[in-house]
Parts: structure tokens; C-alpha cells; sequence
């Protein structure tokens, strides 16, 4: 059974992939990449390194998954990605090649500190009403609920990687998640801006809800705006989906 | 170090008790044994048997705590020690011994539908606004969950003892929540109605608040009336909680 053979009607829980999805990461990281290159006086792309940043996560995570790094929470993953590109050739001289250890401490949580789309809190607000609504991320605990206080998400739960010791798309998160709110599969949907988060919880008899962002990654990206396949529905945003879902 | 010695000022996230402490569990068990005998002309004891129920929770828990029952979460418990009661000879022949599957599903659930205590939810969210607020519990992720969509508990997260595997008052409850909120013990306060767990808590170098609860366990019961040693604070109430700390 697939995804898209589930019917929505039997859904009881929204599990909300959060980095793209529920906040916009680009914008955050830029904002306080700024800050401190403003600080320095140091003249760099900051939306380069928000990229650059970004592009060494998934590699660092795969470490983990494949075990090839003892597990390591994504907090600890950003400030290793970080520190390696401070240490890089490409910001020599910069000035941000300088930075101290509380600089890089808070930097490397600017992750904590992502603003939400702006139709997001209005929508998860509406669907919690109807709906178990919660976090479902490679982000750790801490950084989840710091971010939903920053921004003012209302999650009922915060399902972390860091409570699985796993990342997504291990079908350990998906299948552990359902199993801790006593769940089947198919009554609980998962809601991302990423086909292959879907695709993940789709094979696993998870639903699905495909809600594209278009600046996720920035304005040169045009990865997942459109669905890879049939999904249990598509929505243009937090809105949309709690209408097409009865909320 | 032991918690009375941790400066409040230190503190930056509260974890609750829940049962007695941020519901009153006793009304609720009542109140749903009383619906259900009702339904089978039982004329029984509901208040009686709530407190035969509870005083099965220990004992069974401290079964996985020894390792003589493999880890079982809270629901699991609680059906399996409802089933023990039911078919006990004190409910024989009363209706209360005829339960479908469907109808001891719903009661062995019941504590999932526990109200708060008047004061709580107020002074959750006052308390809300300047502390990480979490429930710290030993009720699976499930009930606590439900039980805050119940209640209207504004948890910024949930700590269950199903996350760690362990029950309170195991080292890897109180550790496991202040290592997951990326915390040291004394930036963690227990908020508590009994004794028992906050010495554990204290012991290990959280900051402890004790609320006592006169109704927690009915009205023939003095135990957790007053404090068994000095803690952090002391307070009548979440609302007098949060002017203590300054919420």
C-alpha cells in the first residue's frame, strides 16, 4: 500500500517537516550571517555561505546515517559544517575567518532563530483544531522548541530525529513517530515541500500533503515545485490545506 | 550539589509532573467509572475503584523499572492492571466484570481525559512566556498528547518516560530531559506535588518547586501535604508559581 491510497479521512495527526516547509531557513541564515559579516566589516556573499552552509548538511548527515560519525545531533552537525567552512580557503581574510567561540556558538544556532512562513502559524493553528499537529524534523529537541517559541509554532509534539538516533528518511523517524502517538501509518500524514521526504513516508503507507515553496531555496532553485507524484493532496500553503482537509 | 542550593535565577526551562500535580486525575477516573457503571447498573464504588487502580500504577511500573516485565508504556499498564481488576472477585457478578473490549479500551484510556487543575492552565501560560515549559511525566507520548488537546495544556514539549524507556523516578528521565534540551541539571526545575520526585530530581541537581495538591489523592489522604526537606520554592498554586519566579 501506498500513500496515495490512503484515505484522508482516516488522518488523526499532521506531521510537519519543518526546515522549508514551516520556516523559511534562507532568509534566517542570511539575516544573521549578515550581522555578524556587518560586525566585521567583512565583505562576503552571505547568501553564498547560507548555501554553502546548507548544501554541507546533508552530506554530514549521511555520515551519521551511513555510520561513519558516531550519532551527533544536528546542532552539533551545524557548528562542524560551519567550522569547516570559517576554516575554508574561500573565506581567508574575510574577517569571518576570526570569529570567536561565542560568535560561532551563536551563529551556528541561527537555526533556532528561523521566521515561519508567513501563512504557516495561521494554518497550523486552524489545523490543530481537527488535527494532532507536530515537528517532524532532522532538527534536535533543542533547536525545535527554541524555534517554535521564536516563532510562535503551536505544535502538540516535537517529533526530533534525535529522539530516534535516526534521520530522516530512516523509516525508524516515520514508523517511530506514528508508533509513539499510537497510530497506524495511515492515519497519519505527512506535510513537506520535499518530494523525497514524501516519497520516504509514502512507501511506508504514511499520507501525504505536498505544500511547494518556492523560495526555499532561493531564487535560482526550482527543485520540488512541482509534486514527483500522485500525493494525497497538494497544497499551495498552510491555508490551502486546512481547507482541502475540513479544518 | 543538591537542587536547594541552585539559584532560581539559573533556570531556564520548568518540567511538570502531571498526574496530581497538573490534573486531577482522581475526578476524572471517577467520573468515567461512574459513566460506565451507570451504563451496566454496576452499583459499585467508582471512587474505590480509582483508587484501586491507582495504587495498581507503582507496583506494575516498578516491574518494568526491575526488568521482570519488559518496557510496557503507561496505556499498556494501565489496561493490563484494569483487566487484573476487573476480573478480581470484589467486581464479580457487579456488570462492571462484563466489559466489551470496546468498553475497556475507552475506560483504560480515561486518562487521557483528565482535567487540569483550575490554576493550571493560567498559569502555564503565564510561565509560558519567560520558561521553556514542558510536561515530564510517565504517561506515554500518546496520552500526554491527547491529554493536552484535552485539557488545553500549552506544553512547549513532552517529555515522557516512553522517550527514554525508563520511568521516573530513573537518572535518565530528569538527565535525559535536561540533555535534550541542550540544559544543565541546574538550568531545569522540577515542578512538583510529591516528594518523591522532587528528591530524586533534587538529588541529580535540578532546581525543584513543590506545589502541593490537597486533592490529589482524595480527601483521607495528608501524604505530599507539606514539604519533606527544603526545595527551590514552594508555592499554592501555578499562578503563585509563576509570581515567584517572576512570570
Amino acid at each position: 500500500m501506498t500513500g496515495q491510497e490512503v484515505a484522508v479521512e482516516q488522518v488523526r495527526a499532521l506531521l510537519f517537516d519543518v526546515f522549508g516547509t514551516v520556516v523559511d531557513w534562507r532568509s534566517g541564515v542570511i539575516r544573521d550571517v549578515t550581522v555578524l559579516a556587518a560586525e566585521h566589516g567583512a565583505d562576503i556573499d552571505a547568501a553564498a555561505l547560507a548555501d554553502r552552509w546548507r548544501a554541507a548538511y546533508r552530506p554530514a548527515m549521511n555520515q551519521v546515517r551511513t555510520g561513519e560519525l558516531p550519532w551527533t545531533n544536528l546542532d552539533g552537525l551545524h557548528r562542524r559544517t560551519l567550522d569547516q567552512l570559517l576554516a575554508g580557503t574561500e573565506l581567508a581574510g574575510s574577517g569571518l575567518d576570526g570569529l570567536d567561540e561565542a560568535e560561532r556558538a551563536w551563529l551556528a544556532t541561527c537555526w533556532h532563530r528561523l521566521d515561519p512562513w508567513p501563512d504557516a502559524v495561521a494554518g497550523l493553528e486552524r489545523l490543530k483544531e481537527r488535527y494532532i499537529i507536530a515537528a517532524f524534523s532532522n532538527g534536535n529537541v533543542a533547536l525545535l522548541v527554541n524555534m517554535a517559541k521564536w516563532g510562535g509554532l503551536p505544535w502538540d509534539f516535537v517529533f526530533s530525529a534525535e529522539l530516534f538516533r535516526h534521520y530522516k528518511p530512516d523509516p525508524q523517524t516515520y514508523l517511530g513517530a506514528a508508533g509513539l502517538l499510537s497510530l497506524s501509518p495511515a492515519e497519519v500524514m505527512l506535510v513537506a515541500a520535499h518530494n523525497d521526504d514524501l516519497i520516504a513516508a509514502d512507501g511506508l503507507g504514511l499520507a501525504t500533503a505536498f505544500v511547494p515553496r518556492p523560495g526555499d531555496l532561493g531564487p535560482n532553485h526550482q527543485a520540488n515545485q512541482e509534486p514527483a507524484r500522485t500525493y494525497s493532496c497538494v497544497a499551495a500553503g498552510f491555508g490551502d490545506l486546512a481547507a482541502l482537509l475540513g479544518a
